[in-house]
């Protein structure tokens, strides 16, 4: 069963707002089993309004439309609406009364505008909207549903809920489709896919896999479809399973899951506390870790060394170590981690020197060169790593780098 | 001047993700003077795509499309293109060492899907992507014109900023539309509206004024259209010299200043240093400093004292001070500013203390209580804010604070 959205209005289409309605409806029409075909914003003009509803109704059985609809503005959708289903406005007196009972306790007496909400294209089904003065307005038209919806998100998704999911599930058996995202890092989209291609050719034909890659990870998407949901449910889990154990070191975690929120979990679990050193990171590190709730059961602080004297001062690095060797060195940056969860009496730490770019480089370790070293109770390593030559990119790869050494480094740990 | 926008790829149709590509493109169209005729999301069936084209290439000049490409997707688009265009992939030799250039310093040898980058559409102009391996492509095609994008938004962005617009420019001759944006934080919209009420009604008719607010500030975007730039960009300038007198506290910078930069153009201007101690904005101010390409002139470090012990030890704040005063408490904050400017050997320091959320408040102190002080060579002084229940915006809107504080107490101290 196939959807398409449209949404009316200006603000879309000139960028003052971001079209977050539609993603609400394709989430929640998913979850019904109904694919969305198509997506379209288009501006309250009647031709376009009306060319659209043609160009959609041939080609899925549902559209739903947003927007349009509302006190100072729709009169030209109302009107484009009779044009398109060959009918006329009349007076709805469950509207009025609705209108007006909404607007009394305002002390407001209704106007011309207000009253004005209460006339709807006589072929259509009114749906009640609770939450505001304009209707939603159900047709069944030459074999497709039409549905039309105020834009303002709350009374959308009071319908949606409301009235129109319902109605659709009476009216249609659909399909299940189930999708579970797998949230990978460390590598890249292509040198990813060349890891797991054996396993991505076989997977059944009923599941399909998308790559969502952007600067902190690479997300893989499965999205099953059919018609028995326990089967399908077991399916993804089978081949989740089989994908975790070709790249283990690779997943840190699962749909709306978080690097920092995961280390969390993990550090609560076990009663653990951790510091951070930051020179490169610059603090980046320490705020996706304080970003998450209740971090503060486990993160104590930290030290961002960006000088070489505070490397010294609050980390106790040796200075000789520094002019020897750099501060983006093994040493220098083994030593920070080790100084920091000294100084700040922490189970773990982690630590970054690096060249974050634009300059700074040298032949020898140009700009994306970030030594990252991570501190426990038995021992210190680091690594080295070679980013490009992007600032904000540096900053966020170094610090996804260095969560995922500690994270995978607790789980080694980890006493059961 | 029309344009279609099109995006490619199911993230979006099962709302995964919200379309922000469109809303950005969007926005900076319209700056040109190109308005969107519509907005189109769809699957990468290559049916799908073809007779979308098909459909917007009659009714818009230009049709932008973002998605689609990249190394573990783009087959279909691109055959799908070639059908359309009637034309057939060719290997691009400056594609394929920029793809080489790349992946080398990573060490990265490159595999098939890598080097199928490099095949593109023989009739397409290659927009070189300089921040990725998918070029853009850009076609000429019965009297229109396609280009088409990664749906990555920075490569998406870059992609627009430096080949796309220029290039448009180049071809149409549309009005001179000229923008101009003004920085302001401290007062919410409404607020603000209020305040330069005055101002804003007596704009001449050929500006106009939008209001862009986020959690860090409110963005007013003049935009004027006209025949004659010269005399348009006077205009401007003597607006925004009127609006700069009406709220000069507010307004921290222009255009794509961020409010970190700025005050790392002052501080290097006098030589200054800075430090940070921060408790509930967990790194993040050290994140915005440190953000700014060389900052390290000026940005020493700082400390990141989320449990109290290290308030006590690393900042040297007195015990007694926390115990009776609480953390979250202008003496306890001002203490850390002033500890961190002594233990860190800078000019100023800025510190928080406050409680993010969701937990932790309490009647006297609830949620969203956040004290920030300032530190200098000769005062320290502090403020308390009462934001809201939101962990990230509190985070965001207590660094953006505190920042404007800094910057007006360097203001303020100015040596000419």
């Amino acid at each position: 069963m196939e959807a398409d959205l449209i949404t009316i209005g200006d603000e879309i289409l000139i960028g003052q707002i971001v079209d977050t309605n539609s993603a609400w409806m394709a989430q929640k029409l998913n979850d019904e089993g109904i694919n969305i075909r198509q997506i379209t914003s288009i501006s309250d003009q009647p031709e376009h309004i009306i060319s659209t509803l043609n160009e959609s109704a041939g080609k899925s059985s549902v559209v739903l439309v947003t927007g349009g609809l509302g006190p100072t503005k729709d009169d030209r959708t109302k009107s484009a609406l009779c044009t398109f289903f060959g009918t006329h406005l009349i007076e709805h007196q469950g509207v009025l009364d609705h209108v007006i009972h909404l607007l009394a306790p305002r002390g407001i007496v209704i106007n011309s505008l207000n009253r004005d909400q209460a006339l709807v294209p006589a072929s259509a089904t009114v749906l009640h909207n609770k939450l505001g003065t304009a209707p939603g307005l159900w047709f069944k038209h030459e074999g497709t549903i039409f549905v039309f919806m105020p834009g303002v998100p709350f009374e959308m998704k009071y319908l949606m809920e409301n009235e129109v999911i319902p109605r659709l599930n009476k009216l249609f058996n659909t399909l299940t489709i189930l999708h579970r995202t797998i949230l990978t890092t460390g590598l890249g989209e292509s040198m990813l896919a060349e890891k797991i291609s054996n396993w991505e050719e076989n997977l059944p034909e009923c599941i399909s896999l998308a790559y969502l890659p952007n600067p902190q990870n690479v997300r893989l998407r499965l999205s099953a479809r059919g018609e028995n949901k326990k089967y399908l449910l077991k399916l993804l889990d089978k081949e989740i399973k089989e994908l975790t154990e070709i790249i283990p070191e690779y997943i840190y975690g699962y749909e709306e899951d978080t690097m920092a929120g995961n280390i969390g979990e993990i550090l609560k679990e076990q009663n653990l506390t951790l510091s951070v050193a930051e020179s490169c990171t610059g603090g980046y590190i320490a705020h996706l870790i304080t970003s998450n709730p209740g971090s503060s059961q486990y993160f104590k602080g930290g030290i961002i060394a960006y000088s070489n004297e505070l490397k010294i001062d609050l980390l106790g690095i040796d200075r000789n170590v520094i002019s020897d060797r750099g501060a983006v060195s093994k040493e220098v940056v083994e030593a920070m981690a080790v100084g920091a969860r000294m100084h700040l009496h922490t189970d773990y730490a982690i630590a970054t020197s690096g060249i974050a770019g634009p300059d700074g480089g040298t032949p020898e370790k140009p700009v994306g060169t970030v030594w990252i070293a991570v501190a426990g109770p038995d021992s210190v390593f680091s690594k080295v790593s070679n980013f490009a030559n992007n600032r904000e990119r540096n900053i966020i790869r170094s610090s996804m780098t260095a969560l995922n050494m500690l994270r995978l480094e607790l789980i080694k740990n980890k006493t059961i």
